[in-house]
């Protein structure tokens, strides 16, 4: 969360970044801001709300300038505001600075600055850290490059900053640590950023900037140096993403062309690895001791946030019956910080999207100097999470712009599915009919998807009907338990209705108290080996006059009896149908947030790539 | 869930009845009926809602009968009415009959019946049986004890049923498969019941039927069978409850009560077992070689439900913490399913207040057949849960008759820290030192909950501030997750306001849309190893207007300066610390309760002791 953009060349660097910005909105849109250097002094513009509400602002300005550093912010110190927006000045005006991240000891820092008659304009922590760049600067009479090198020694938490140095207006200063930051080398230019949206339209080449890293970039110079002040060879990798993989190609928002591009991200992902007709699967990053590391794992620990929690989840059960490898999903913000056990021959397998994910990034590090074995399961190439894995297999979903994560969920389930029948072959615990048979199944489940997607209409008139409702309950069983809770999941992020999501059974212990005749509740009832055990959870919630809608099998009639509304989908081996019924999920979700009126692809409060712990 | 009731003997039957049903009305209170035999005749009466509704209802009708059998429901199938209530009549109107339980196959029944001209006036399964007894009655030309043992061996699902056959009218039948049967022996009269409540105030001597049990019943002969019609010695126990002990003693309601017996409660729990000044801790029920199983556990598989659930994810914790073994926790409905890795060395942990939860003991028993070794951890003595064990540590928190669990919650998690210890000592992954400091905590930890149980008035001025609110968040992490969670399942069941637990990082993966400044998110923020982290969450929540309510510790001036509301609680070491932060949350779901004038004993559709699956 917060996105950050940098420029300094011999282009107008305010275009350059304002566009930039806008790529990053997913990562915040509480505030927007830019600092750039004209007729010689130091120029800051920011404002609350959206980049555009900062693009109106800044109208009729002179903005000339060949260097700028720009913010969107997801705020964590501070409500959202003017004075809160980045970037933040130095006492002096002198210095700007923009920041992703938090500093954790921000408040011992401000109370050592107000003794030395520092004055502070906003509640944030980023503010509190240029003016101790600012004092280090003057009280060791050094330079800003110098000044920011101690100031981040004493500084706990992570970060990624950006300054501009009124006295040197040709240079660009960054540091990296737990948050991403990527420069983009052009021809007598240099570009940093989040991630590489914004640089993808000028140039391919780039450099990802790891902890503790410090980048002096000039128009035509690239300095890399650790934090000892040690000059580090920058690598220069080929970006392979293309400029229409970001913009929205046609579709109202980017979530409806995320959720539409499935079958085709679902058949990346699986392309090259499985071949149904050879009755073969291979997975490039999990090979040689990896392989075999997880075919005699004792135990498989699953972390992962949000939504690949629950992809998570799915893949628990799938392993567990294919493999008989007992597997825990943790939570990655729990599992950090309690001291879990992890002993020989226990494997990981972290699940994010962005592969820049906080919390996992800084459990699985842990987790990595205990002596654990990092699977990564990533969609962005070259992420943290994937560079810090000793091996793992990509989701091949393309870039995710939408908030609310679609493609990305199924394209984990897809690769997770790959990885358990991969290590059930090796261990000899799924016999070879089933196995040809699982991969079958798998194979088609894209064209499958395809069929689903035909429901949006009609789906869009079951939201119609009940977009007005204060709560939602979602209910499955078994693989479709963590469906539940990702269709739930989904209808709080995108229409701020309150959904909550159960395992069916559990509904009866405590949540079945909110069932009244004005709550709907979503049952994933498609047919499985929980199909009799479910029918009697939804006859519970009729009883109690709940609005049942349900999604189910072609050819389902007894639920159909039951239900108020049903959502109908082809017929799919229960362990990769969720691939196939979280698909009215977001369809649904998708529908309600519209018809709502919100702002689907940016959520209020949300950001993408949840980048803070 | 149901509660069923029947008396034979000398006395008035329909009295002894209607007080039974009473005391068993937190099982269910969607409808009430008895059914009972006078001027030869069968008569029913029944009606929708509460006990009291049924008695006003049969007010100034003959009521002498020295037979009758009585039924209060909480409703699987068929909505709540008087159509659908119990008992339920045979075509010939010769046989009544009252269920708990759920019959699965009876749509299937139901069709031959229908084939053969029966005809219906409910929706319930339970009809559907009384019918297919008469059926086989008719056909086979046999008595109804040996209809009703044919008609079982054909039924799948859980029932216990009673019946009351108008040509036997000085008999009762009974039998029992899945849900919970206690015979009470009195002196030339019987007594039948859901639990032992009813029979209390007029007999000690009790027979708990086994599963596949038929009772035949008469004023002075008990002949109990299996199902293949052998005849079976009754095992007479002794109840050791007290009257006194299921009665309200003074306070407005069995919940509050309840919460204020909790500092007896935890010491009752610890008393005789946990003795800080020896530095000794003993369990009796979990000794020899089921001590040394849990020893040598390579796994821990905690099994339960709601509430139960919540204290399992504590002791996970806590054990993995302290005992460096690798812990599960399961929902029971979904572990019984799903075909679960269980192995040499694993040990499974079965939470269970009544001991009756239907998807916990089925769960169990599924677990038992494949070799695991089962520890339970139950509170009433005797129950089906306790009885099916290897071992276990009973909880001694004396009958709790609220539906919403409190003080059952609280002598699990003093049980289980017990347990956690225990292992920890014998497996040498605890210092001496730590081990008595914690014996020490623990039996410290009763009057500590006393002194919060004073902060009750203070609580209801927080809950007239919040009680209209539309939602609650309960955000926890940690030891303090799970505690979270189980707030938010209170206010839930008790006020019928949508609350949710998160741990507190996740909010920002997608429930922090749901943050403006109407939403009130209580925050369990006792001092412990995350308070930092939580203080940033605060921050995050505080940033986007949300209301915060904080459980702290005294002293804590920081989050004090942060949240709206703060309620203090004395300090505690963090792994026992939640037998402590759940008072406050267990006070505010009661006061926001009452206060919106809801009957916070007999919340709606809900019911205590889940005998369904």
């Amino acid at each position: 969360m917060c996105g950050i953009v940098a420029y300094v060349g011999q282009r107008e660097a305010y275009p350059v970044v304002l566009k930039g910005l806008k790529r990053l909105e997913y990562r915040g849109y509480d505030s927007a801001g830019v600092a750039l250097i004209n007729d010689g002094s130091l120029k800051v513009y920011k404002k609350q709300g959206k980049v555009a509400e900062l693009e109106d602002f800044v109208t009729g300005k002179n903005l000339s300038s060949q260097i700028a550093i720009g913010h969107t912010r997801w705020a964590t110190h501070g409500e959202p505001c003017d004075r809160n927006a980045h970037p933040h000045l130095s006492g002096d005006g002198k210095l700007a600075m923009v920041h992703n991240g938090i500093i954790e000891n921000y408040a011992q820092l401000k109370q050592e600055l107000l003794k030395k008659g520092h004055t502070f304009t906003s509640d944030t922590d980023t503010e509190v850290l240029m003016h101790f760049i600012e004092e280090i600067k003057h009280s060791n009479q050094c330079g800003t490059e110098e000044a920011m090198r101690i100031a981040l020694k004493r500084v706990v938490g992570a970060y990624v900053i950006l300054i501009v140095d009124q006295d040197n207006p040709g240079t660009l200063l960054a540091a990296r640590k737990g948050s991403p930051l990527v420069i983009g080398v052009g021809k007598g230019e240099h570009f940093l950023a989040s991630d590489a949206s914004p640089i993808v339209e000028y140039t391919k080449e780039v450099v990802y900037v790891n902890d503790y890293e410090i980048a002096i970039l000039r128009a035509d110079e690239l300095i890399l140096k650790n934090i000892s002040n040690e000059v580090q060879t920058p690598y220069i990798q080929k970006l392979d993403i293309e400029l229409a993989a970001i913009e929205k190609g046609g579709y109202d928002h980017f979530m409806l062309k995320e959720i539409f591009e499935q079958p085709q991200t679902i058949f990346d992902s699986l392309r090259g690895r499985l071949d149904a007709k050879q009755g073969t699967l291979t997975l490039g990053g999990i090979r040689g001791e990896y392989e075999d590391m997880l075919k005699n794992a004792k135990r498989i620990i699953m972390v992962a946030c949000g939504t690949s929690w629950h992809a998570g989840l799915i893949a628990e059960y799938v392993i567990e019956e294919l493999c008989r490898i007992p597997v825990e999903v943790e939570y990655a913000s729990e599992f950090r910080y309690r001291n879990p056990v992890i002993g020989e021959g226990d494997v990981i397998i972290a699940i994010s999207q962005s592969g820049e994910t906080a919390d996992t990034l800084v459990a699985i590090e842990a987790a990595k100097k205990k002596g654990a074995i990092i699977l990564g399961v990533c969609n962005v190439v070259g992420s943290s999470i994937a560079r810090l894995s000793h091996a793992g297999a990509y989701t091949h979903a393309g870039p995710e712009i939408g908030v609310a994560s679609t493609k990305a969920f199924t394209a984990q389930l897809a690769v997770l599915n790959m990885i358990a029948l991969k290590i059930a072959k090796d261990r000899g615990t799924i016999t070879d009919q089933r196995y040809q048979y699982l991969l079958n199944e798998l194979d088609a489940i894209s064209d499958k998807v395809a069929t689903a997607l035909k429901l949006s209409d009609s789906i869009a008139a079951i939201a119609a009907k009940y977009k007005d409702a204060r709560d939602f309950l979602y209910l499955g069983r078994g693989y479709n338990f963590p469906v539940a809770l990702e269709g739930a999941l989904k209808l709080k992020e995108i229409s701020y209705i309150h959904a909550e999501g159960y395992p069916a059974a559990e509904m009866k212990h405590g949540p079945i108290a909110l069932v009244d005749e004005h709550l709907p509740v979503v049952f994933v009832a498609t047919k499985d080996s929980y199909y009799e055990k479910i029918v009697s959870n939804i006859q519970e919630i009729k009883a109690r006059k709940g609005k049942v809608i349900a999604v189910v099998t072609e050819g389902d009639e007894t639920i159909r009896g039951l239900a108020d509304d049903v959502i109908v989908v082809p017929e799919a081996d229960e362990l990769v149908a969720p691939i196939l019924s979280v698909i009215p999920m977001q369809l649904l979700a998708y529908h309600v947030g519209v018809q709502k009126g919100y702002d689907v692809d940016k959520p209020r409060n949300l950001a993408k790539s949840v980048t803070v712990e």
